[in-house]
């Protein structure tokens, strides 16, 4: 089939545990779009399963004989070549708002994140990724995991106070997007996931408007997100 | 005239200097929709001027009978209202996800700016204002305007931090909304505006892609926010 499509995802040891944020973007915008597509579990250092990307991380969309990479990329590839499908964008300034929201968890929101569960994540990696993992890792957070695991409590804090402005909104609308879910929901919940999987502690707690949405994007498309494999607590 | 628009602003002692960073997204959007209207100066301590309104604070908007406030509530009424100007948000979803950008340039961005610029503000507000000024902030700010003055540096530093998402998508787009400037656009330009205005200390440099983009928010709506009168430096 030359218009079948493939999409590389992270995944841990078990082949079922699928945990990058940046994959759930692909994954959400894939399900928003209608599409079919088969998913492959790859890992951090099988640099060359996708070595005809050009570029060595994934997400890797593969659609027929086109290799597409780069999660923002992807989605606005899938947005012009599919536009039979609901409109990830709504229009072309929802696209270049959704560009800053998608920098915005980037740059601002994963890293805090990562802040909190990357002491959680060598357990789950399959036993050839772990040392890439950390080493990366305590290179961009200039520390040892062990002393973010230490300082969980003050980066749940930073957390809280990062999404003061997304908790306000959420407060006063169902989606990021409005009344229904659509890419800057994916980009700003494939962050969220990422913990869910992990089954790292709580991020938001039930009295939080954000709680609300995550369990509203945990049902969306047929509820792709909350049937996904978790960790074990 | 039944149907004029006028425009309340925060002025200093000098009428003329319009420096209000929520007022700017109004004064913006207004000039967006090629609407006609007139501003009024108003002080921070005259509240009665705009008790019809319901609250204290400008912007306040009067259309006819009707009073209008909060900028994020006028700039909807004005998108719903009148829709033979060009849109303010372009469709639903970007109309949600500006929702954010107003929000995060509440929340984050302008506490961050005024950490820098709320010391140079007494000099320019009017005497009637001070004392009203230096009480609200320094309760705000949990500091006297003379420590934030002495931490400007580190809330430079601060500031640049937290523009990093924008200034990449400022590199890959002209405007936040796209190829032409709209609301997104008026919520954080505003906030430069301020800066301008005021005259305070250079915020972004000549070789940010942010600088460029702010160059073309000054020459937008002919030129509307350059030809704003300033303070001396």
């Amino acid at each position: 089939m030359n218009d079948s499509i493939r999409l590389f995802e992270l995944a841990g040891a078990d082949d079922e545990i699928r945990f990058s944020p940046y994959c759930w973007r692909t994954r959400l915008a894939l399900a928003h779009k209608g599409l079919n597509f088969k998913t492959i579990a790859w890992r951090f250092t099988e640099k060359e399963a996708i070595a005809a990307s050009g570029q060595d991380k994934v997400p890797v969309l593969v659609i027929g004989e086109r290799w597409l990479h780069d999660s923002w990329d992807i989605a606005v590839h899938l947005e012009d070549h599919f536009p039979q499908g609901p409109s990830l964008f709504g229009c072309s300034q929802g696209r270049a708002t959704a560009r800053f929201v998608s920098q915005w968890t980037n740059d601002v929101l994963q890293p805090a994140i990562a802040r909190i569960i990357a002491p959680d994540m060598p357990a789950i990696l399959h036993e050839k990724d772990r040392a890439y993992f950390r080493t990366t890792r305590e290179i961009r957070f200039g520390c040892s995991l062990e002393t973010l695991a230490s300082e969980r409590q003050k980066a749940l804090t930073a957390l809280h106070q990062i999404l003061t402005p997304m908790r306000a909104v959420l407060g006063k609308q169902s989606f990021l997007a409005g009344d229904a879910p659509a890419y800057v929901d994916h980009c700003v919940f494939g962050a969220f996931q990422w913990a869910n999987i992990i089954n790292s502690l709580p991020l938001i707690e039930p009295d939080d408007p954000m709680f609300a949405w995550s369990e509203r994007m945990l049902d969306a498309y047929g509820g792709i997100a909350r049937s996904a494999k978790r960790c074990h607590a």
